[in-house]
C-alpha cells in the first residue's frame, strides 16, 4: 500500500466482472450481454455525426439524450439523469444522498456491486434474506429502517416482482430513499416507472448494456422527482461534468428512438429462454421462472463449479456463484438459439460424462 | 432541497464551463477547444472497429489503451491510468488519496475545477497567490505544509514552470502527493513526465482534450509510480469499472499513435499563437507570454468584460473571469489563422468604437 492511499481502503472489496480470458475464443454466456448486435440506427448516427463533432465538449447538460429518453418514457428532460453506464448513476446517487453510517438494504442473493458502492462508501448494508423460493422478502422490505435498493428482476435469481409490492416498499415510508434497478426490465417484467410521479422518494435506473445490445457504450439512466435529478446533477457539475461523450449521446439517442429493435431482439430472446428453460426442465434440472435474459438452474447430480469448469474446456463461459446459497446454480446468458443448442449439447455430454465416471468408480 | 440531499451540499460551487448560447451560431473561442479535427486515423480506427463490438463490455482494465499510451511516453502500462476525461482522472485521485479535512493546494488564480473538487470532498482549499507577473510563487509551494495540485502550463494564464521548478515542489517532501495537470503540455512547456520514475509521490495527468482536438471523446489520463496507478484502479473497480467505452479505446489508441498529427496541429497553433499576440502587442495590449492554446491579455482603454461582450455581439464567444485580480483581462483560444484574424478586426473595430464614444461623452 502506498502511503497516500486512504485508511479503510485495505479491505476494500471490489466488484469481479464477468471473467473475459484471452486464451482462446469463448461463447460468452457469463455477463449478460447480448448475442445481437446494436440498433442498425447507430451506423447511420455515427456516419451522420461529424466525428469532427469530438473537437467541442459536449453540452455538459446533456439535453438531447436526456429529450429523448424522457420522449420515450413520458418523462421531461429534467426527471432524467444520464450517466457513463448505470454504474455511474448508481455512484451519483450514493455521492448525492449516501454518507458513512447511513443504512441501505438489499437482498442477500442480489447484484454483487451494490456490496461493492456500499463498503466503498462507508454505509451499512443490511442484507435481507431471500424466501426459500428466492424471491424478495417485500414484508421485511417494507419493515426495514433503510433506503433500499432491489434490481427488478433480481439477478442472477431471475425473478421479478409485480409493481404492487415495490409501491408497498416505497409508499411504507416517503423518507426512505428507495432505488430500483431495472436492468432487466425489458425481458418481460412491469417496470415501476409510473410510481415515479406519485412518489418523490423512487429513483428507477435503467441501462442500454441489455436490451439495447450495447454494454460497450456506457449509457445508464435514472428517472425520478426532478428535484432528486437536478441534485445529481449538480453533483455531477462538481466532479465530472462532461460524462457523456458525444458519440455515446448520439448513438444513444439513435437507440433508445429505435423501439422496433428493441422489442425484435427481447422477444427473439424472450423465445430462446422459453426454449432452454424447456430443455433444461426436460432434464430435470430445477429451473427458476426468468424474466430476463439469463437462465438460473440448479445442478443435483453433480457439482455445478464442475459442470461450469467443464463448459468452459469446451469454450463456453457461464457464471458460478461460490456463495453457500446458490453454489449449486448456474446463471446462463442467453445467447442464439444455436449458441443455446450447442450449450444444451455440452451440458448433456458433461452429465453423461459424469454419470459414466461416477458409476465406474462405485463399480 | 430534497430531504435526501446530503448535508454540506447546500453552497457547493459547481464548476461553470464555458458557455454554450444555442441562439446563434458562434465561433466558440472561450473553452480552449481546438479549431482542428480529430486525427483522421481516428474515421479508420471507427470503420474498423466493429461497431458491433459495442454488444460486449470493454476491458474494465483497459489494457490496449493503456500499453498504447505508455508506449508513446515510455512507461509501462502499469504506470498509466485512463480515465472518461482528465476530470475522471483528477476524481478518481481525490477519492484515493483525499479525505475530508485534507489540506491541497493550488494557485489563486488557476483552473477553477480544483476548488469544486476540493468543496466537494470537503478539502481545505489552499489558495498560494501567484507573483505580480503572474507566474507561480515556487518558493511558497516547497514551504507549504500541503498536497499539492498544479496545472503546468497555468489555466487561464497560459506561463508555464520549468521542471526543475516543479522538481523542487516534489522533491521537498516525499509524503506530499504533487498532482501536475499537464492538459497544455503540447504547446510549447516542457513535461515533467521525466519525474515520475524518480519520485513516487507525483501524478502527471495529461488528457486528449487540447492537442489532440478531442473534448468530446472525453479521455484523460495520469502516469504515476504503479502502486498509485493501481489503487487507483482498485477505487475505480468499486465505483465505475467499464469507465471507458469501447469506441473511446479505439480511437484514443488511434490517436495517442498518430503523433505527426499533433506535431502538425500544435505547429499550426503555436504559429498562429505567435501572431496573434504580435498583433495584440503591436496595439499596446500587455499580453502574458503563453506555452498553451490560448493569449491572455489586458485590456486598458476600455473594460475588459465590455470587449468580451461586443466580441459575443459579433458572434465570437471568448472568456472573461470576474475575480478582482484578473478581471481586466481576456483569455482567447487560438483558432484557425482566419479565426484569429477576424477576432482581431473585431477587437480593433471594438476599441476605435469605443474611444469615439468615449470622446463623444468628453466633448
Amino acid at each position: 500500500m502506498s502511503y497516500f492511499f486512504l485508511d479503510g481502503y485495505e479491505d476494500m472489496e471490489m466488484y469481479s466482472p464477468g471473467e473475459q480470458p484471452q486464451d482462446r475464443p469463448y461463447i460468452k454466456l457469463n455477463a449478460n450481454e447480448s448475442s445481437y448486435p446494436p440498433s442498425p440506427a447507430i451506423l447511420t448516427a455515427l456516419s451522420q455525426v461529424q466525428i469532427n463533432s469530438m473537437s467541442h465538449y459536449e453540452d455538459p447538460y446533456n439535453k438531447q439524450i436526456r429529450k429523448a429518453i424522457g420522449d420515450r418514457y413520458d418523462f421531461s428532460p429534467e426527471q432524467v439523469f444520464v450517466g457513463n453506464g448505470a454504474d455511474e448513476v448508481i455512484g451519483f446517487i450514493m455521492m448525492s444522498f449516501f454518507r458513512e453510517g447511513f443504512n441501505i438494504a438489499s437482498a442477500d442473493i442480489t447484484y454483487d456491486f451494490y456490496r461493492t458502492y456500499a463498503k466503498t462508501f462507508h454505509l451499512n448494508y443490511i442484507q435481507i434474506p431471500l424466501k426459500d423460493d428466492f424471491s424478495i422478502d417485500v414484508d421485511k422490505f417494507v419493515d426495514v429502517d433503510s433506503d433500499i435498493i432491489l434490481p427488478n428482476p433480481n439477478n442472477p435469481i431471475g425473478k421479478a416482482l409485480p409493481v404492487s409490492e415495490i409501491e408497498r416498499i416505497v409508499a411504507k415510508d416517503p423518507k426512505r430513499l428507495v432505488i430500483i434497478d431495472e436492468a432487466y426490465i425489458d425481458y418481460g417484467a412491469d417496470t415501476c416507472l409510473p410510481l415515479v410521479n406519485k412518489y418523490s422518494n423512487l429513483i428507477v435506473v435503467q441501462t442500454f448494456s441489455k436490451s439495447r445490445n450495447m454494454p460497450g457504450a456506457r449509457i445508464g439512466f435514472g428517472i425520478a422527482d426532478k428535484e432528486l435529478i437536478d441534485e445529481m446533477r449538480k453533483v455531477k457539475f462538481c466532479v465530472s461534468p462532461f460524462n457523456l461523450n458525444t458519440l455515446s449521446q448520439s448513438i444513444g439517442i439513435a437507440a433508445v428512438n429505435d423501439t422496433e429493435y428493441l422489442k425484435e431482439c427481447t422477444s427473439r430472446t424472450i423465445e430462446i429462454r422459453r426454449w432452454m428453460q424447456d430443455e433444461l426442465m426436460k432434464d430435470g434440472y430445477h429451473v427458476i421462472p426468468t424474466l430476463t435474459n439469463f437462465v438460473f438452474f440448479r445442478v443435483d447430480h453433480m457439482p455445478a463449479s464442475l459442470m461450469a469448469a467443464k463448459l468452459k474446456e469446451r469454450g463456453i463461459l457461464i457464471r458460478h456463484y461460490d456463495d453457500e446459497r446458490i453454489k449449486d446454480y448456474l446463471r446462463i446468458t442467453i445467447g442464439t438459439r444455436a449458441e443455446m443448442e450447442l450449450v444444451m449439447k455440452y451440458i448433456r455430454e458433461i452429465a453423461e460424462e459424469y454419470k459414466k465416471e461416477s458409476m465406474k468408480k462405485a463399480s
